[in-house]
């Protein structure tokens, strides 16, 4: 594999922080700092700790943490020496107040999420975590759902604002490789920071994608052991670190050391395992947020179709969180249209 | 995606084959009921059903089935009416006395297995499933073990036998996408019949293979539904699908069906869920047979090294089953270079 760039691959693991989804953020201090201390003797270059939703996201609305991510990012620092702690900021549910009390306990880079047509609410948040010292890297969620020549339009944004990096982030693991593919050459071809990919395997292609990723370019890359994230899970790290092995891409990180984490500390963490099931197809199928699956199955029964037509139809009219309303709205045009 | 074929895809549901390696050959007849049943009902073309080492696997060797092959066979011939049922002969284990068996109470097509540097020992089966007016097809397995050239070679003595397509297996999991486009692309340089593409998830790209084999032109497509398959387990067949609707391509059977099979039905039956494991990962990066995982381990405790560095040495020297003896030869050798 020829890669279009000679920065070196830059792993970040995120099962700390989009795994706390799959543990109804439920980690403890001890599961924290056991997964730290072996990623760190792994030689993991970046450990991302935080809710689920980043900084702050623990609420009603957004699910309780059992631990303040405060003390868990505290305990990460304390058990980390080469590997660097990373945080999540959703402006919006995390604020400049978080950011800097991250920083203070040792957080050493921030990746500011936005939706990926709104980089304009990154701007303070990015330029105060340089001014803190900070790595700040750009997040473009459901990176699936604008056109491509948009999502370039709002990392430039993001560039402008002092990001080192910006991600294209397939929060439904809705990409197919050649999707990807485009995004990150046209990225490359428009950008000078780096470039980072964040999947999801809802359409089992996670792995491949990032492939194609690096490929093209991209150095950032996230994964999540034994696919401890949200959906089905993420870019698998262990399986991703020998593949780029014998591709003959060592990026430094010990992949038996990953594989024996994955399987003696995470497995055990996972409330059940990572299969691809029904919900998560459909999640990638239709480019929705998950949020959306139930909300969708009680407007089927309601109307009597099928809620995979409703998900589909909400992913063509590229609703967001917090537009659930629209589901009753497109349930009953399609019950209309079916009678 | 352009396809080099114009031909339609045809696709075989395996989980009733390679499946019975995870549940250790004890399917029920009525599980393999249900299973044809929602598949006819779904539009699936072929329906592979066998002992997962087929036909004659049923041995203190192998592993004895639970219900008579011929039995489960004869109720899948019973519960399908589109779909047709497939069964799977490696020569050696199966004889042509269990194929013309199979043909008589309705198996339509048989896939004729050998080691992909065997494929003269298939000759003789592939010709008395032509003349018993089966469709005869070959079954390459462990193709990444083998050069590209070797690979047709193999693939061209099939042809002259009279196959009506070859197949490309991955029975370890162990190809990348750029070495699958190689092969099939070879392939169809240098063959008149169709080729086919088999993926186990070792490495979990098996996805992401099959749409690149599809791409260079392989028609014949093997998935199984949940994984539930040797390993990893082989391409998601209800993945697949919906992979192929969104990339314009519909094969003709029905995703939410399979979806809700998958969920129903599969999950039920698999033992445990199908994660990429350890061990999975190891058999794929190493590109060796499952069978020597366990020796593998023991001779690295006996030896004081770690396994994997035994399984990929094997691996380099293309050890084949039966092979088992050449394992402690390795760890031998690998102890010492260490000391």
């Amino acid at each position: 594999m020829k890669r279009n760039s000679n920065k070196p691959i830059k792993l970040t693991e995120v099962c700390l922080r989009d795994g706390s989804h799959v543990v109804r953020h439920q980690f403890t201090e001890e599961q924290v700092r056991a997964v730290v201390r072996g990623l760190e003797d792994a030689g993991m270059h970046y450990i991302e700790v935080a809710h689920g939703d980043g900084l702050g996201g623990s609420t009603l609305q957004y699910g309780r943490s059992l631990v303040d991510e405060m003390k868990l990012i505290e305990a990460a620092v304390e058990e980390s020496k080469n590997s660097k702690i990373a945080v999540l900021l959703i402006p919006g549910i995390g604020t400049v107040h978080e950011l800097k009390q991250a920083r203070e306990i040792g957080a050493q880079l921030v990746r500011v999420a936005t939706h990926v047509t709104e980089a304009n609410v990154s701007a303070q948040h990015i330029s105060m975590a340089r001014e803190l010292g900070m790595e700040a890297l750009g997040f473009l969620m459901m990176a699936h759902s604008a056109p491509v020549e948009k999502l370039v339009e709002q990392a430039k944004l993001m560039e402008s604002y002092g990001a080192e990096a910006v991600y294209v982030t397939d929060s439904a693991g809705a990409l197919l490789p050649n999707q990807v593919r485009e995004r990150i050459k046209a990225l490359r071809q428009s950008l000078d920071i780096e470039i980072g990919f964040h999947a999801h395997n809802n359409l089992s292609v996670a792995v491949a994608n990032t492939l194609v990723a690096i490929e093209e370019g991209a150095t950032r890359i996230d994964g999540s052991l034994r696919c401890l994230g949200a959906g089905a899970g993420n870019t698998q790290t262990e399986v991703l670190v020998p593949v780029l092995q014998r591709m003959g891409m060592d990026v430094g990180v010990d992949s038996y050391k990953l594989m024996d984490l994955a399987e003696e500390v995470i497995a055990p963490i996972l409330p059940k395992a990572q299969e691809i099931g029904r919900g998560s197809i459909v999640m990638g199928y239709a480019g929705v947020y998950s949020s959306f699956l139930l909300h969708a199955e009680r407007a089927g029964q309601r109307f009597g179709i099928d809620s995979r037509d409703i998900l589909v139809e909400l992913g063509k009219r590229k609703a967001v969180g917090g537009q659930e309303d629209m589901i009753l709205d497109v349930a009953a045009e399609l019950a209309k249209q079916k009678a």
